[in-house]
Parts: structure tokens; sequence; C-alpha cells
């Protein structure tokens, strides 16, 4: 359980970034920070060679330079940061064309609507800053995403935007351009745009890496415009480069606040003095938290509704970052925390029964935020608002954690604003950098992504082989066993029995069923 | 890794259902099952019981009936089957006559859109089925929903709603009708109607217990309806009751359909041949993954966009049924599982690489739905459509996973259909029972939410306390020691210090910074 002295102690703020930092409910003994501040004057050391553009993600052999991206002053090359500022300025410029009407869709129409079609590093900051900032019935463009390649999820999606295709600007956002699901996205779109009667490249525009097929694309079929990505941006932290900026200025969110926000959160967190750093603050307490090998799940419970997706953002920040195999000698580590969490006080009817009760194997992230709301607040009770219920509860849950040894940092911040997203962003950016110093551990790349999408190619193949030899055998029924023999791949007749049943449920194959369940057939 | 020998002699495919479980990936030894079923013998016998109307719920003194819901005539006396029976057909009837038009809204108009007002149980299952059955510009109401008490998340959903509360319908749910963030959402719209002019009581409508305070205001402001709970239905086990079919109904889906796919998985999921028990095989593969006492956590993970909010639903179900500090003899057992996740593939480019890579602390469950989409899809690739995508990257990634020992399960569903849903929610509630059994706990109580709420209340309690203080004290200023001693709670200056900080931030106290943050004062 805390004590106001220990809060007293350690509590961190910060009145010019309105943001205020409690570590006390975290048990550290007194003995705890000294006995680390080696490990972290080298993680800052490790840092400022990373912000000079040294080649801190060896595996891929690229510099990482996301926080160029709010201080293009601190690139490596005056080329690079020539080109930085560019981009923003083209950013900027194109959406207020799109908003004033100089730029129209292919019917001559001003767009209103905004599809973003990305995945993973290309979606989750623009939905969570989408959701954030967004204010319904005023935003400029309205945003929804195709952020997967689930034919039923993009029907949705263009179901609600029924009527409107002739107003709507697609954003396709693939830093590679390789991307199966973004380019599916791109393809579903474009034949729903031509259904409509419409030239979709009049209102198709990519982010995306130079010399990527994306671009290629773009460049062939002559769309409405081109953003560039940059090898030394990740995709988990690329919302302040034009994947998260160009769809949040074209919503009409001020993105020079988030920029600025991130850059004076940026010049505060590379103090090297570790008290006035609540970065490395907040980074030492995962260390703790964790035993720094994530032996406790984070917990993310932020009190506003606005701040939703900030989970599921940081789910990807932190766990794509982390949760590594090998450390940077090469040793099996298998590191990585797992983080989840909604919001409060909502959570605290689904889940924190077991947080107070069950098993205890996290510590929570609780985030306030001080302003209730834009404008006044009546009273629910004599005296109280709805916004202090919803401060009485996080409290409340605090103490009920405390008061059964759970563990909690509190982020404070002042409100939800596009200076304090950008505050929050750069933070945790940067306490996933200092946490991978501290743990030895390459943060910039995801190697593990890479053996699900060459399985998934061995499917799409598979797939083909099946149909094919289905067609082949015209009148000729198969089980699967029979037909894995058939095809000389006995040793997967689980995938082909899994890749019939797929498409026997969607038309493509006729199945007869038997039993047992594995002697059903199946035929083209 | 699975074999296709151990993929045959495991897997259980229900064709009437068009459900199929792969335990085949949790590398439980040949002997688990049957040194499990003296154990699950138990479990079903428990289950019997409560579905005959048992205490099950001792430390509340309750039955537990959210089973009866979908078969009245099980319910334990004629008087509960009818009441069950009547509900439902007056759930129906009502819709019917607010998509009729014979129930108008205050100004006469047509009932268009649904906000639901409620949190945890009454608000998590509404809000799955809303998304996963919504028809997006074709829903007889578009739903929209209050969860939480934070003001400006009211406010946005306010927003989303300006101009159309004259067509607005507001259903309350509060089995207690004292849960404080729905009491709160209720005043806060109904002063939204009242600023627009309108009648609210004319718009509104109860789900509540007998008795209880909502139920009350209800009859006393004379709202259009009023809809019963009981006790013998847990909030995370409601969306069965009105809790879930009202809102259900309003919009236009076929709660028949839901509770009829429901009842059909109780009569597969009671039987006591353990073999032929979907929910008995997944209790003992949760079991044998958390070595029945969560040592893994539970990653859910729907490879289909309508079940994004199942693994929150699922969320609340296991981690507020398991999450017990005690068992049934009152030992200390810190039970539960934690739960989390999203959907795939979009998950696979947040934290899959985590999963395959990082810290072992997990198990995965699955979930495939055999159909692609309403309609046909086209060719992505020659022969390959997004759809095949999809099941791709499924069985990419579950691969990727067994390659690196890391456990799943599968479970495949045909469609995202009300049925299914039925399904999937009935098999959910079956198998956190049998776990409960299994290891010995009363899932159906949340003794450890309280505690928050007490804290919570304190909290509320000094927050007038101070302002009061404030008043009382004009031109005085203090800071948060000596606010605290002259309110002799020296020993709360921590929360002093928290509730001030939130009273400046919105207006209602003007505080003076100083250095350190400590010594600044706080005035009325």
């Amino acid at each position: 359980m805390s004590t106001w002295s220990r809060f007293k102690k350690h509590y961190y703020q910060n009145a010019d970034l309105g943001l205020a930092l409690d570590i006390s409910r975290i048990p550290f003994p007194d003995d705890f920070l000294a006995a680390k501040e080696s490990a972290l004057q080298q993680a800052y050391t490790d840092m400022a060679a990373l912000e000079k553009g040294a080649i801190a993600n060896p595996d891929e052999n690229r510099m990482v330079g996301h926080y160029w991206l709010r201080a293009p002053k601190l690139a490596p090359t005056p080329e690079l940061a020539k080109e930085i500022s560019d981009t923003l300025a083209t950013i900027k410029s194109f959406a207020a064309d799109v908003h004033s009407g100089k730029i129209l869709s292919s019917t001559g129409q001003k767009f209103t609507q905004l599809l973003v079609i990305g995945i993973g590093g290309s979606a989750l900051g623009p939905q969570f800053v989408n959701h954030a900032l967004g204010q319904p019935a005023a935003d400029k463009l309205v945003v929804s995403f195709f952020d997967n390649t689930d034919p039923d999820g993009i029907d949705y999606v263009l179901a609600s935007l029924a009527g409107k295709l002739p107003e709507t600007l697609a954003v396709v956002i693939s830093k590679s351009g390789g991307t199966a699901e973004t380019r599916n996205g791109q393809l579903e779109a474009a034949a729903a745009f031509k259904a409509a009667g419409l030239d979709f490249t009049k209102h198709y525009v990519a982010v995306t890496g130079a010399g990527s097929k994306l671009e290629k694309t773009a460049i062939d079929q002559k769309w409405l415009a081109r953003f560039p990505m940059w090898d030394w941006v990740g995709g988990r932290t690329s919302e302040l480069s034009a994947v998260g900026l160009l769809p949040a200025a074209l919503q009409g969110i001020d993105i020079q606040a988030i920029l600025d926000g991130a850059a004076a959160m940026d010049v505060i967190s590379r103090s090297t003095k570790t008290a006035e750093n609540p970065a490395a603050l907040l980074a030492l307490m995962w260390y703790y938290a964790t035993d720094g090998k994530g032996t406790k799940d984070m917990v993310i419970l932020p009190y506003k509704d606005r701040l939703l997706l900030f989970s599921r953002y940081l789910q990807q920040l932190v766990m794509e970052s982390l949760g590594k195999e090998r450390d940077l000698k090469g040793n099996v580590v298998n590191q990585g925390i797992a983080v989840y969490g909604n919001k409060g006080s909502t959570d605290q009817h689904a889940y924190v029964q077991q947080l107070r009760d069950g098993v205890n194997n996290f510590f929570v992230t609780f985030i306030e935020v001080l302003k209730d709301r834009e404008g006044a607040s009546f009273d629910v009770d004599p005296g109280v608002t709805t916004g202090d219920y919803l401060q009485g509860f996080y409290l409340g849950t605090r103490d009920a954690l405390s008061e059964s040894n759970r563990s909690s940092v509190s982020i404070t911040v002042a409100d939800v604003s596009p200076r304090t997203l950008g505050i929050l962003i750069a933070l945790y950016e940067r306490v996933v950098g200092l946490y991978a110093s501290l743990v030895g551990i390459n943060a910039y790349h995801q190697p593990g992504v890479e053996a699900g999408k060459k399985a998934a190619g061995a499917v799409i193949d598979l797939k083909l082989k099946i149909t094919e030899k289905l067609k082949s055998s015209a009148g000729q029924t198969f089980t699967a066993d029979s037909l894995a023999t058939a095809l000389a791949v006995p040793e997967k007749t689980e995938l082909v029995f899994k890749v019939l049943e797929h498409l026997a449920a969607n038309g493509s194959v006729k199945k007869t069923t038997n039993t047992p369940w594995f002697e059903s057939t199946y035929a083209s």
C-alpha cells in the first residue's frame, strides 16, 4: 500500500506537459533505482546513438528514426531533415486542398468520407487517433477502416459507405506495399468503386515506401497522390509519419499539435537524470514488476472513453517490440510483456473481479485524464458530477487493488487533445526503447511474423493445388486422406481437410457428409 | 506439433450445430482425459443440480438459471417458466410495435435510434451482438451505447445523435438498479432530451429487477415500458434475458434463432460422455493449458471482423466468473484465467510476434468461420479470394505457433448468424460452469467488485468534504497537506491531492502552482 510520503518522494510531475507519473504503488525497495542506474545510463547512451542515426536495428541493418519525425533538425543528414519537413508540408497542403474543394472526387464532388486501408502499424495508430480526437458530426471527413482481409468485414464497411463512394477518399497504407491484407482491401474497394461506376484512381492515395509494389501501382494507375514511408520508421512507430498524420489531417485534426506534443516529451525524456525522466521511471517499473522478463501482464486502464483504443495501440507497440526470442547477443530469452485492457470504469464491471481477487499475474497502468468534458457538468447527486464518479471509480479501484497487494502505476494527463496524444505516444515509444536496452533486445524488428506469413503462403498454394486437382478429376470424389495422397502431400492431410471444409462452405466444392466425419467426400 | 492421426482422434464435429472443436494442439498426454474423467463426472452432476434449481451460488443464496432462458420448460417451477415465456413474448411484441410505428416517440415520430445505457454485463453482450449481427444502413434501429460514467464519452455519443433525439429510444439496463454509471448515464441522457425540448419519459424503457430503484423511477416517471431481470440471472450470463434480447430485437435481429442456437448447444453440452461434449473438452483444455490455476493467459483470436468483441465478452465471462480468491471450501486459491485478444489476421500484425517468439505464457483459441460472405467473391490472385487469404493466415499462424511449441485450440463455426451466436454463448457459459466445478469455485458471484465500489464511495464523500471546506474557508488557501489536516484525514492526503488536482482542472477550485509541486495551493 502506498503512503503519502512514498507518493511524494517518487511523484513525477511536469506542469508544462500536463503530465504526472505515480510509481509509488509498485513495491520496489529503496535501493532499486540506484541499483539499475548504471544499466539505465547505458540505455541513455544507446538511445542517444539511435537518435544520431546509428544502425539501431542491426538485423535489418536500419536506422531507427521515428524521433526525427517531430524534430526534423535532429535527423542525421540535411537531406533526411528536408524530406521529413517537405512531406509534412505536403500532407498539410493536400488536406487543405481536400477540405477547400480544390481537390475533388471523380464526380467533381467534395470528399466527405475517408476510407483508410491498412493493417497493424498502418491501422492501429490511425484508429486510436481517430477515436480519441474525432468530433462526431463535425469531422471534416468521416473515417472508416479496412484493417483485415475478411470479405464480410469489408462488405460491412462498404455497406456503411453505401451511396457515399462518390465522396469517398481512400488512403492505402503499406510500407512494403506487399502486405496481402492491405492489397486485398485495395482491390476490394476498387471493385466497389467500379461497381458504382466510378474511376477509383481519382479516389486513391498511397502511403508507401519508395520502390514498393504499391508505389508502382499508384504511379501506373495515376492515383490522386502519393506520400512516402521510410525504411527507418517501423510500422508500430509510424503514427507521426504520413501513415498517421495524413488520415488525421484529412479528418481535421491539428497534426502540428500532435507533433509538438511528441517533440516536447522527447526533450523531457532525453534527460539522463532518471528522477526527471518519466520514460525512464516507467521503464524501470516495467522491469521491476515483470522481473525484467515478462512474468506479469500489463493491464492498461485509461479512465476515458476516447482512450479505449490506446490499450490496443500499446499492445502492438509493446508486444511486437519486446516479444523476442533472442537478445542482441543471440541468447534465447523469450522476452516480452503481454498487454491488454480497455477502459475504466467499464472494465471494473468486467474483469476487475479477477484483478482484485484472482491470479496475481499483472500490474495495472491507470491513465487519468483531469479534464472532464467541454462545457459544464450538472450534478447527478448534490455536489457530485459524472466526472467526479469517474475519478472516484479510478481512485477506488486503485485502492482496492493496492489493498490486495496488486501493483499499479498511474499516469495523469491534462486532457485528450492532439498535444496530449503526441505526449503519450512519444512517452511510450521512449519507454519501449529504454526497456529494450535494459533487457538487451532489438525492439525494432519482428522476425517472428515471417513464419506465419510463409505458412499462410503454403496454405494458399495448397488451396490452388486442391481446386486444380478436383477440377481435373471431374466426377471423382475424394476424402481428405485420398486427396492428400493424390496430391502427394500426406503430411498435409490436416490442412487439406481444413481447406476442403472452407471450400465446401463457400460453394466451391461439393461435400457429401459421411460418418465418421473423416470419411466425408469432396468433389468439384 | 499436431499430426493428422492426433487430429482425427480428438476432433469433435457436430454437423447439426455447424460446430467443430480441434484440441489436438494442446499437448495433453494420452492418459489426461481418463485421469480427469471422475472430476468431470462430478462437474456434470453439479451442473445438473444447478440446472434443476439448486442454490449454485451459495454466497448470494441464489439459483443460477441462465440455461432456462432458452428452454423455459426446464425452469424449476411452472411460474418461472411462464415468466420467462411471457417476457420473451412481450419483448417480441414491443419490438414489433416499435418497428410498425404503433409505439411512437414523444413527438409522434417512429423510433430510428436506440441508445442502450448499461455497463458490464448490461453492455458487453448487447455490444457484441450488435456488432456481430448489425446490418449497416439496414438495421431497424441504429444502436449506440452509454457504457461508462465518462462525461466526455457521453457527449461523444450524444453528438452522434445530434438532431435525432426525437427518434431515439433509450433502454436503461441495470439489474440492481443501483449501478452508478448507468444511473448517471440515465440522468445525462434525460438532460439531453430535456434540452432538446422532449419528454424523455416517452423515450425511456427500463430493464431491471423487481423492486429496484430503477423500477421505482420507471414507474414513478411513467416510462414507456419495463422488462424484468431476475436475481437468478447473473449480469455476465444475461445476454439471453431481456438485457440482450430487447436491444437485439429492436435492432431487427432474429432473437428466437439466438435462443434456439443456445438451446441446441445446451442439449449437446449436457452430455455426460466427455468425448461427445465440446464444452467438457474445452474445459479440460483450459485445465491442462493453465495447470488448473491460470498459469497461462487465454488469447482469443476470431478470424472474422464481426467477432471482434467476442474476446471482450469472453474476457468478462471468464475472468469475472473464474477470478476468485477462495474456493468453495474457503481456501485461498487466487484462481482465474486472463483473457485478451481482438481478431485475426489483424492481430497477426500487432502482437503475434510475441506469441510466436516471446514469453510463452498463453494458449490461443482460434475461432474459424467457414462462410466468407454473403454473395460471391472475386479473385484477388488467380484462383484465390480474400476469404482464402483469411483462412490461409489463420492456418499459417496456427502452424507457426505449433512449430514453436505454443498451444492452441480451434473452434470452427459455419457462419456468424443469430443461431451461431447462440451456440457460442451457450458453449462458453457451459465451459465456464464445468471448469469452475473442476477447480472447485463459485463461478456466479463477484465479491471482489465491492471493494472498489466502496472505496469509490469514500472518494466521493471526501470530494464533498473538500469542496465544502474550501467554500466555508473563502479567501484561505490550502496545500494538500494542510487541507487533509484541516479535514482531520491526514491518512488520506494522497486522495485529497488527487481530488484537488481534478477539481482544479475543471474550474471548481483555484490552483496556484508552486515548487515543489506539493507546495501548490488550492482555494475556492
